[in-house]
Order: C-alpha cells, then structure tokens, then sequence
C-alpha cells in the first residue's frame, strides 16, 4: 500500500461524498463533472509515474520513519540531493500533465511543518513534533494524497485580521479539551477538492492578540464542516458543455482547477494539531513554507509549463514553414533562454539547501535562489508567452472548433484552406494545445503561484547582505569608516 | 437614410439569409447564437454613437460626395484633422464596446483604394477611380456596414503563392465579360459576418506571373459562393452555454469575432473591381491599408482596451485596499505609460499625414509613427497584461462562478468570505471583466490584430532615412567622406 | 543685431571675465580650457545655424514685440505650429552638435515665465509680465544666449528647504527699495557658463513659510557674486590632456558641460525679478517649465542623439560587415523604435499644445505627451545603448588610442590587424564616437535630463482621468453607480 | 614558491623588459605607467589573497601533479565543488578589486587544454596531454600568472579566415623540427601584459584547408616578436594625467585593462605546444573554453561587480536621504535580482559540471546553465546600470572634481552646497566610484565578456533537447506520432 497506483487512488476517491460546488451546482462525485475530474486524472497519474521504473529515483523514496519506499510526494527532504529530486519531481509532472501536481503544497507544508515543530519541541519541550511524524507515518503507509492550505481569504488588504470579519483569516475559535475548532476560508486551493487530507497553516504572520491566527493542523477532505467552492471561468464550462475533451487545449488533465475552502467550525482533534497560538513560529512556518514552494511551484513546476510552450511553438513553426527564420529562432531561444534561467535558479535552490533546524534532519532549500528563481520566472512567463504567440500566429485567437472537421460543408473547406506541412488536424490540435498556454489562465496564474512578485522581492531585499556590500564598495572607493 | 440607426442596421441584417457556421453548425439569423449576436450588437452600438450629439464630430463628416452629413466609418480621410478624427473614433468605439467596432478595416480599406485607385486612374488611364467613387457613393447614402478583407490563409509561410495549393491566397480563376471569379480564403476577419458588404484587397504582394492575386473588389455578404467559417473557443462556449451574458467578462460585446472567408468561384461584376492584375498597385494597396490601419487597429483602437484596463485594475485595486500602496501605484503608471505613449504616436500619425497622392484630396497617415504606435502597443500590451493581473491578484484566474451567489448554500458563503470594500457582486463582476483582458485572448489578439510585429519592425527599417543618419554621424566624428 | 553669427557671440563672450572653476583651477577665458571651450564653441555653431537659409523656418521666427526675425531660441511660442518648430529646433542641433545647445533650457523657462507672469497680472494686477516683456525684447534684440537655472543644489532629499541649512534651494535673502539679494546654488546647468544671461527659476514648490524660495529673475553671467564650479570627469581630462581634440569622440563639441552655479548675495533689480513670494505661482513655474521642457529636453533633443547612435552603429556594423545579418538588422530596428516612438510623442505634445493661459498668446506643449516622450526616452535609450554596443563589439571599449597609428611600431601592425571593410582611421575614429554614446556619461544623462523617472511618472498620473476610465469599466462590466 | 605573495610576483615583473604600447607611447616598467601600473596590482593583489586563512579554501587547492598547495588560479577543476571553488574566486576577486583578476582567461584556457589533450591522446595517441601537464606542473610549482588568449581580431566578419589577409586569425606560418612559428593578433586581451605565460588558443572554429588556425601553445610574455598594445581611453587619460588616483572612481586597481597581443613570426618549441592542425580538436577547444568561461566571467565575475554596485548605490541613497522610499527601495531590489539570478545560475553551473571526457579527472561546468548566466548578467547589467544611476542622480555625471576641495575659493562652496548625510568627501568619493560603473566602459565590456549575447543564444539553442520538448507537447496535445 505504501505506493499506490492511479487506479488506487480513483477508489479512495470514489468512496467519498465530496462536498464541493462548482458553478452553483453540488458534485458529490468528483468524476461525474469534467471539469472536477481532472483534477482526479491528473492525481491518478503522478501516483501512475510513481509506477515507472525510470522514474524511481525521482518519484519515490525511502522513509527512515517506515523504512519502507514511499512517494517523494509525502517525504520531508532529508539532503540536498532530495531537495534537488523534490525539484526534479516537480518538472517532471508538469511536463507530463501540463497541470498542476495537486500535491506540491501539501508536500512543501509538509517540509514548513516538519522543520518548525522540530524547533518548538527543541525550544520549547513541546510535543508537536512527534505528532506530526504520528500523522507523517500514516500519511506514508495510507500514501495518501495531501494538499496545503495557506492563502486566507483576506478581504481588504488595508484592514489586519483583527479588523472587519476576523474570520477572513483562517482562526481559532474554540479550544476544547479534545481539540480546536476552526472558522474561515481558505482560496486559491489547487486541487484540494481531490486529495485525502489538507495541511492547513497560517497564512498571515499574526501580531500579539492575533494568536487564533496562529494554527497548522490537518483536516480530512469529506470532514463536517468544509464546504470547496470551485473556480469557473471560460474553459470551465467549454470544458462542461463541448463534452468531446479531445478537441479541448489540454485534453487529458485540463487546466489549474482551484477552489475556496470554507471552514465552517470545523473540529480538528488535537493529535492533528501542529501549531496554536505560538506566534513566532507561526511566522516561521510562512516563511518556510514560502521558501521551499517558491524553488518547486515558481520553479521547476513553470520550467516545465515552459518546456510544453517551447516545443508546441517549435512544432507550430515547423508546420508554418517558419522554423527557418532568423528571426523565428531568436525568438525561440529568447523563450529558452528564460527557461534555463529559472531552472538553474531552481537547481542552486536545491543545491544551496540547508538543514533547518541543524540537526533536525531536515532540509529546506537556498531562500535567494528559490526566489530568483521564481521572479525570473513570473517575469519571463509573459515573455515566453509573448514569444510563444508571435510565432504560432493569430489563428491563435481565431481557429475554429475541431468540429468544423466533421461538418460536410465546412470540413472539406478547412482541409483545404488550413493545411501547412502536416495535417490540418494536427496544426488544429497543436493551436489549440498552445491557445490553452498563451491566450488564457496561464499568465496571471504563473504570476501568482507561490505568492505575487512582491513577496518576493521582499524576502530578496531581507535576505542579502547589504552592509556587506556596502563595506566593500566603501573600501574600493577609499572610504575610510 | 444616410445615418442609420442601431435598429434599422439590424433590420438590415434580419432580412439577410446568412450563410455562417460556427462549431460545426449553421447559423442563419446572427442574433440566433449568442456569439455571433455579439457582432451585431456592437455594430448597431457605433450606429447608435453617431446618433449622439456628443460624438457628432468624432462619428459623422460631410461627405464631398453625396454633400450630406454621413457616418465617418465610410468616409476616406481628406485632411490631417480628418484622420485625427478617424482616429478618435477608434479610440471611442473601443471604449464604449470593449471589443471591435468591425468597420475599422473596412474604412481603413476604402482609404487604400481610395487612394490607389486615384492614382491608377492618373497614372494608366484606367477608370477604377469613378468606379470606386459611384460605390462609395452608394455605401454612403444607404450607411452601410463594410468590412475589409486582406489577410489570406496563405497556408505554408515558406512557398510562394504560385506554389502548392493556388487558392492559399485569393485569386481571380476567370475574368468574364461581365466580372471577374474569385476563389481562395481570407482568414482573421473582425466581425465580416455581421456588415453588409466586404471590401477585398490584396495580401500579398504579388510577383510577376502572379497577377490573379492582384485584385480588389467588393462583394456582398450574401452572395452565392461565399462560406463564413467562424472562431470559436472558451469563451465562445461560454457565451453560448451559460446563457446569462450578464455574469460575462464583457457582457454586452463579448470577445472580437473573427471568421474565416470562403470564395468558392464567388462572380464580381466589374463595376466593383478596383483592381486587377495591376502587380505595382496591388502593393501600394497593401501598404496604404498598412498605413492606415496601424494608426487605428494598433493605435487608437488598442489605447481605449487599455483605458478600460486601467480602469478596471484601479476600481479592484480600491476594493481590495490596494490603492494607497506607492508600488501599486507604480505598476498603475506604468500601464499609463504604455497607453500614453501609444496614443502620442497615433496622434503624431494623423498630424502628420499627408495627402496621397498630391491632388487627389485622399489623406493617410505617417507611416513611421503608425508604426511606432503599433510596436509599442504590442510590446506593451503584454505588460499591461502583467501590471493589471499583479494588482487584481490571484482571484483574476481562480474565482468561482458569479452563479454561486444564487446558491443557497454557497452564496452566503461566499457574501461573507469574498467581502472586501464595496459588495461581492461588483467585486466579482469586475474581476471577471478583467479576466477577459488579462486572461483571455487579448495579448496574442492585440499582437497580431494589424499584422504582427515584424512586419512593422521592416516597415520601420524601410521608412527611415539610414543614409542621412550615417552622414550626421560621419559629420560629428570627423570622418570625411 | 537681431540675428548675431557665431563670432558676434565669441566676441560677446571674449569680453567677459568668467568666474569659472574647472578641476579645482580658475579659467577667466573660456576658449582657454578646452573643456569649458566646447560651450562656446556649441553655442557659436547653433548661432551660424541660424544663418543658414535651409533652416530658417526651424531657427528663426518673427518676433510679436520687435516685428524684428528673431532667433527661436529666445521667443516663447504662440502657437502649436511654433512649439512643433521649437521641437524640432532640439533635433536639429543635436544631429549638428552631438550635444546640447545650452540655450535651451533658457527658452523653455522663458516659456514658463511669460506664462506664468501673464496669469499673475491677470489675476493680481501686477506688473511682472510687462518687465518680463521688456526684458525679452532687450534679449531678442540683442540676440542673447540665455541659460535656464532650475535645479538646486537641494542637499539630502528627506529634508524640506526650511529644514538644515537654509540655502540648499535658492532664497531671497533679502528685500530691498531697488531690487532682492539672492543666496543658494543650482546644479546640473549646462552651460551656463557660456550664455549671457541665466533665468533663475524656482527649483522646489514652497510650501507657507518658504516664500523666500518662490523667486523667478535673471541674473547676468558675469554679475559679482556668482562662481561657476564646473564638473570634471574622465572625459574632461582626456579633452584637457590629450591636445589633440580630434582623436577624441565627439571632437568639435564634446560633453555636455555642466556647471553648478552658486549665488553669494547676488543682487537683482526688481526690474528683473519676474516672481517673488506667490507661492502658488511658483508652483506653476515649475509644472510649465517641466511641460515645455520635457517635450524639448526628454524628446526630441534625445531624438536627435539616438539619429548619431544609430547612424554610427549602422556605418560600424557595415565596416565590420555585419550589415547583412538579419539578427543584426532587428537590432538595429529596436533602436529605430525607440527613436520614432519618441518622436512622434514629441510631436505629439507639440501638436496638441494649448494656449496658456487662455488669452496670453503662449502656447506650451501637451503635458502627458510631452512625460509620454521623456518616459520612452529614458526607458529606451538604455537600450539603445546596449544594441548599439552589441553592435560595435568589444572594441568599444578596448581600442588603443588613435595616436598608435602614428608610433612607427604600433601603426602598422594595426594597420594591418584593425583593417575591415573601410580604413583603420575611420574604423577607430567612428568607434571612439560611438564609445562616447555607449560607453560614457549618455546613460545616466539621458535619464536626469528634463528630471528623473519618478517625476514624470507622477505627472503622468496626475494628469490622466482615472476616474473617467474607472466609469468606462464599470459601464461594460454592468456595475451600476 | 607555490604560493607567492603579491611582491615577489612585482619582483618577477620588473625583472622583464616589456614590449607595452600605450597611447603610442612605449611602456618598458609596467608600474612606470598609471594605467599598466593597475594591472600589476591587481594581480598583486589576487597572489596576497591567497596568503590570507579566511580565503584558503576559495584561493588555495592541493595539485594532484605537485602534491602542494598550489593557488586554484592554475589549477583545473577536478570535481564540481572544485568548479564551483572556482566560481567562488571570480566572485571574491571582483569584490576585492572592483575590477579584473586578470587570471580568469588563463586558468579556464587551462580546464579547456587538459580536457582536450586528454582527449586527443586517447583518440589518437598523441602526447600532447603530457606536454601539457609538464608544462602545467611547471606553472604550479613557480606560481606564475598566466593569461589565455583566444579572440583574434578577426576584421570584417563577412569573410573567413582564408579570405582576405590570412594573419587576421593567429596562425602557424612555419612547422620546423624544433617547434612552430606563430603569426597574427588576439585582442581584447585581460591583463596579458602583466602575467608571465600565455596560453594561446583557436579562436575560429577552422574548416578543412584552415588547419594553420587549429593551435593551441603557450607563450612568454617576454618573448622576441610579441608587441601588445594597450587600450586607451577617457579613464586611461584621466588617470594618466591627473596624478592623485585616490580621486578616481576605482583609486586602487582601475578598469579592466586590456591589450591587442601582435604575434610577428613568434616561434614556439613543440614542448609547449598542444594542439596543431586538428581541426576537430580545436573546435572542441572553443566549446571547453567558452563552456568554462561564462560560468566564470559571465557569471560569477560580474555578480562580483554587482555587488559593488548595489553597496555603492545604497550608500548614496542613505546620504542623500533616499533610502526610506518605497520606490527606490524596490528599485535596490531589481538589481539585487539580477544579481541573484546569474549567482544563482553560476552555482548551477558548477553543481552540474560533469567529468569531460569521462575518466579524465578534469571538470567543466554545465554548459547550458553557463549561457544562462551570461545571458541574464548581460541583460540585466545595463538594467542594474539604469537603477543605479536613477538612484545616484544626475550628480553622477554631472560631479566636478574632487580637486575642487583644495581650492580655497570652491573648497568651502562646496563643503556647504554637497552637504547630505554623511561628509562631503565621502559623497563625492563614492560619486565618483559608481560613476565608473555606470557612467563608463561596463556596459559594453559586461556584454561582450565571454563572448557577445548571440553567442550564447546559439549556444544555448544548440544544447536543448528540442525534439523531446515537441515529444512533450504532441503527447498532451493528443497528436499521435
């Protein structure tokens, strides 16, 4: 069991009464909506690779808490190689889904949770740690499919917690002897509605008298009280209604579908509860969060959306008969070119790793370069996007539906008038394949996956060394103290 | 008769058995699908602008022809304060539809042959001119919808029209006694379903033993030959399925809709022919419509999407609480900037237009600054994209549907939980709206719509006078010659 | 008189005991220092091209208040037409001197001023525009070089005037029966040293207290009490040293030479002061200075340096033979762009000038066009720089001196070894001018010039109707007010 | 002597009578000139670094040849924490120097050669990785400076080697029994003049029948017919004739001084030559070298200078009292960016590098990861360029000189109108330091180090794995194969 497969997972799945709307309508069974169901196809799959022999070594781990091989996808890093194969894990399933993971955030909550309580016990004789390993182990053996939960609701950006609703914030709103109950919603959830439990943690660095902010703990996904309120937009219902997936952009595993999480008192016992009301740490915990999620979602996750882009838009150029272009060219490389960039960046993350605390056995990695990597990625996304584009041309925006193909009239009309090097379904397929990438979601997506480029450039501004660099720009220029 | 309104226009088209498919299926009555509704209702919008006493100068001229006040959408352009105007009404239709007003090509096409036809006429003798001026005429007085159709299917970008299928690019197959015989496809074409008659000129300068491709014409939209193949895509789909427009990105307008052309052996008497196997002229055509159409489409047309951009990314930005942030506010100029700059260009493009060819009353606008008009908004289109997806946040790709709020279980939920300053509805409804901008087809749309951005980086190159730069320079450096 | 030649102002100036420090050393003739020598000689050059009748209709205009021709450089506009021919006055110098003309900030505060005491005598009854008046007739009559003095010296930046030492902005220190006694320094003046007057303008917006800092007045250059401390970089003394001037990059009229001016109880006759204490006027002295001077200095001034960049990086690319390559050539177009987007918002701001205020006769520039010019320019001529040194290779930087090829060891070999299409003396020669573009002071210059960035940037946001845009929005996404 | 210190390599220096010009004049004692003079203390400087504890693992190795700690500048990398040691020396040189270490091209030619000539002896039992080793044991235990040489001059671009004049590539005039005569120049040369060897590489990729150009060999840099000529420009005069260096911008160790190296009939024994008519060989030479150096110039080296860059910058933001706004504080953050990114890379680079050839012992880092950083420092260089010289104003370029202070009359001037936060002196020194990055030669020097950006764009282009890419994006597109 300690290594499901696709199948495997589907039944698990298949046993619960998801509590989930998406367009103002309730799905109990995720399979049963199309849009919702990706989200299950697209898990399935990564427990599927976890299959692949040639992908072992990046897939699946040892545990030294069961000693058994488990998914990477539940498993604290432990070096920095890990690191470097969490990274590389995150590369490979967008390149293989051209979607999210939709464990990634459980995954780095995992890697924030492992490390903080670690450090509270050491400083403070709690017991959260071992709780969290309790909860580790099962989560290994059951290989079960965990999201994070960080991103509250906010409201208006201009009021603290304490302001207006208190509930914008994901908070505690009563401690009972058996455990804590929780109110308030959490949003921009990928892939929550098909997981089995959710890692929630404190998405807004509390002040003294905002300790109910502070709290991490586990929820289970079908649990009393939780209410997930999909996303829709365009290629949802497209998606919905055309019913023929294969004629869609990314027929297999769709877009990026999230949802809001509504916490409507939920009890959490406190065997799964892994932080209350510590303040510090609870700061701790975003920013380790933060740190290991930028190197894998703003990373290595886009550099292989990039990966996709880049060889649509050469097969595209190929079909045009413009892949013999100068111009054409430097314009892909131009697309590459941000591509390396952001992995390199991704790879130093890992690379530059450290265990934190030292000691605990766990590895977080490099903050600078997993932010870098990530600021050249939102950046140069639009770029790649831009790029993308040009190239492939405004059909683009304008193709007609697959299903012109079948029509008497207007089939044989496309087959003539659309046809370049190659078939007319396949530059069809291919356009469409690309409109999903450069004339949708992705952009604004990309942008703020992992938190908006503003937060970054903060943790970049506090973690450099500035009076260093002072100092040293003092002495060449001859600048005594 | 000479200004039509909105109405009449559509009584115009109810009568008219469209030959339109979309999806795979045929549409007769545009107003039957909602997509193609789209087209007419912003058409009968501009006519019902010129109705307006407010927007009489920007909407409506004097024509020299038939001496009455007619709508400016099908008048060619006779001083530079003409095309400012021209331009101003781009600027105007943009702002108050949100997508295409459809006969900015049209015009832009009229200005071309106009002009090319003049000078034919002086040059050769011929009697294209007169011909063009008694169907001007006609437009004028009956205030009809044209569109202009220039860009071809063109197939495979590394063969020539002579090579392959010859019908890639729209030929003349027999010249008549009475008319001419088109056959071949014209592709990207804005809202061609939804006018009256099109206007088609040449796309692509032909070489010699290439005179079919030489040809200018009109026909009308309903004559036997001629198949409209429409777009069609997410947002297409969902136009069509959720059936309430109201909680669409842009409900009144919807998205520019583009169609592919047919000309299946379509017969043109001559007294529409404006052109014909003239290989010199037809690429004058080609590039006075350029001229022209890059001030409008690239310039003026673009800078009103931007002006609702701007202020759509604002009104989020004071619901979140975001606006009193200076980086926000940054990030909010700089979108200006781009706008600014753009409509600089434009402005200086019909300023200093000129008269073209001296005597023949016709004026188009500096090419050079059409140019730089267009470049800019293509580059910076993209930023813009960047800046207003930043501001508006996550939830500009992740929110549900507005139909949740009639939910009786997640309506509440959400009334509480997206709350910010002033009400979910308009919160909801305007990030929707943005999404249309900043997470739909526009970035790749603006790019391409008036040729994409090489062909105005050559058009640039040619334009300036390299020689005299390089002498300025030789002058400074002390380099005799 | 009225239109002197160059020798007539070197004579002017051989009169004149200058105040002038440069490098620590006094220099009382300024032809005797061949740095503060490329001021006269900028100078004289655009006096003899007012001699030359192929610019007459750009250098020269009639002037309303001696009926006389006058020189452009010293008449405020009285319509768009003379504000375009004022623009592209700038251009044109710049081709011809590769470096400012030092008039004109001079100008541009002479429009700032006869509109500004215009407005005061309208509204206050004062007498400031008629000595205003009088004292521009004697400047057009006499055919004076005027300089423009705005910018102080300002000290650290968190700091109001009123706060630290008093005379970091220029004040009124004292009022008397016959005229003020000004005290405080300005910085950045290009120039200033050669010209016969200067026009010291208010360089920060006076709050209530800080009357003594609203002071707008002429001072002669060579009046008792004023010292001139030039700057001295690299390029002064290689200028100073090398002797030879025609080895150098810009050989005829090198740097732009600037100079801080500093004030030592400087008495002005009321009959020269034009604004002293009308806080709100200083005010606008400032903002019409900045409009006027935006669209000049940040626009086609620029203009005119990026026609050398290019027409140097073309003849390098073509000696290196690298013309052909189609990389190279988009290159090339890049800069091009940047070019003609400045310059048409620089048209632009001309042509849609307006008279103000409404009544004066003055005319100033269209604000947002104008900061529209300048914001492209700064952004872009970064990047022209790095196309241009792409261009013209690392040579730029690492060619030996000129003076090799007259050592009779070195000569030949690079004779030999510097030989490409072209001579070796043009080749080093055309590379020396451009190192002077690329690889000196035009950066930083370029960006400072007219102000930096951020001013334009909030005059930009300043100007635009935000809530116009806020309510086009809101229209199309159907939220009711 | 394994480790010499910064005078004993001086000592070695004055031994030789050089064959230096510069600016036409002969330079026999490198430190009789001012501008030569830096280079000798730079690399004086490099040598005493090594002699310090807190930078032995960064400077210091132990040889595998020698069996002695042997400084890491003439060592080639043996595993990746050794390239990435390697890495760390570029970046702790350009910290201490504020400009070239003048080693970096030496020891990458060195990683090039012994991977090459390993090679070469296996494929086809040549000896010349013996030779080479010999040599290079040499060079350990004497501790010499060694410099690489490898651009050729090259001329007109559009010709090859075998057109035109033939000596414009270094090539092998003569083979003899003893060893080979050299002919040609390299320019663009580092520091050549101040070392005691350099190693001479193919710097064309030559075709069959331009085998002379396939040469690989090391040279004294004393040795009859070598002649080098030095670059010269403002910042050479400047330093030249002003005299006090400590009122330069780098008072201590200058620009990256650089030389054109002319090699007339320079015989070589076969001792110390290493390559010689491969013409396979010598491309693979080029790719090692190229592969090599833009981890290290690229990368690591100018992340070095950027760091001067931003401590410089932030400095002049506290004096002028600029540092608490938000604006300029995001704009610290932008360079910080670029700064991080190519760090990032860089480190990439080296954790990838892999054995080459496989058995060799010998290192080279990841060349895709290479170009990455070369790429982003080159962009980004003239984006850090713009923020500093934003934040530093137009004082930068606009200072007078420091020389002003001891004047009695603008001493006390400008002891009071300078006056910010922090002493006067202080302002202007570090004025003056960032003026020499970002009003100088760095812009283009930065691009053009390690080759210009279409390089790398090919480089990079060449090294992806486009076919799998396209695999990719057909498999998720639906398109079967």
């Amino acid at each position: 069991m300690a290594l499901r497969t696709g199948d495997q997972y589907r039944e698990g799945q298949a046993k619960i009464k998801h509590n989930v709307y998406i367009d103002g309508r309730k799905v109990e069974n995720l399979e049963d909506n199309l849009n919702t169901k990706t989200v299950v196809d697209a898990i399935a799959k990564v427990f599927d690779l976890g299959q692949e022999d040639r992908y072992d070594e990046i897939m699946n781990v040892v545990s030294p808490f069961t000693g058994e091989k488990i998914s990477r996808n539940v498993y604290p890093s432990r070096s920095t190689r890990d690191l470097e194969m969490r990274a590389e894990m995150g590369l490979l399933t967008s390149q293989k889904l051209g979607t999210c993971n939709y464990r990634c955030s459980g995954l780095d909550a995992m890697h924030a949770i492992a490390s903080v309580t670690y450090e509270m016990d050491r400083d403070m004789g709690t017991g959260y740690h071992q709780r969290f390993v309790d909860w580790l182990k099962y989560v290994q053996e059951s290989d079960l499919a965990v999201s994070g939960a960080l991103m509250d609701v906010k409201g208006a950006r201009d009021m603290r917690p304490s302001q207006g609703d208190p509930d914008r914030y994901v908070r505690v709103v009563e401690k009972r002897p058996d455990g804590i109950v929780l109110r308030g919603a959490k949003t921009h959830q990928s892939g929550a509605i098909g997981v089995d439990e959710t890692l929630v943690m404190p998405g807004v660095t509390p002040r003294e008298g905002e300790e109910a902010y502070a709290v991490a703990c586990v929820v289970n996904n079908s649990q009393e009280g939780i209410t997930y309120i999909s996303q829709y937009n365009a290629l949802s219902a497209e998606r919905e209604f055309m019913k023929d997936n294969s004629k869609l952009g990314n027929p297999l595993y769709g877009q990026r579908e999230t949802c809001t999480i509504v916490f409507d008192n939920v009890f959490v016992p406190w065997g799964r509860v892994f932080l209350c009301g510590e303040l510090e740490y609870a700061h701790k915990c975003l920013l380790r969060f933060a740190k290991q999620h930028r190197m894998t979602c703003g990373g290595s996750c886009k550099v292989g959306f990039m990966d996709l882009i880049i060889g649509a838009t050469q097969t595209l150029a190929e079909y045009l008969g413009l892949d013999g272009s100068p111009i054409i060219r430097q314009q892909m490389i131009e697309m590459a070119k941000v591509r390396e960039v952001s992995y390199g960046c991704t790879i130093a993350a890992a690379y530059r790793g450290e265990e934190q605390p030292a000691g605990s056995g766990y590895y977080l990695p490099n903050d600078v370069f997993g932010n870098a990597a990530k600021l050249n990625t939102g950046d140069g996304f639009w770029e790649v996007m831009k790029w993308a584009g040009d190239i492939a041309g405004g059909f683009t925006v304008t193709m007609p539906s697959e299903r012109e193909l079948d029509n008497p009239v207007t089939g044989p009309l496309l087959q003539k008038y659309l046809k370049t090097h190659g078939s007319v379904e396949d530059r069809m397929r291919m356009t469409k394949f690309l409109q999903n990438w450069v004339a949708g979601l992705h952009g604004v997506g990309t942008w703020h996956g992992a938190g908006p480029r503003q937060n970054q450039m903060i943790a970049l501004w506090r973690d450099i060394d500035l009076e260093k660099k002072k100092q040293m720009a003092r002495e060449l220029a001859g600048i005594e103290d």
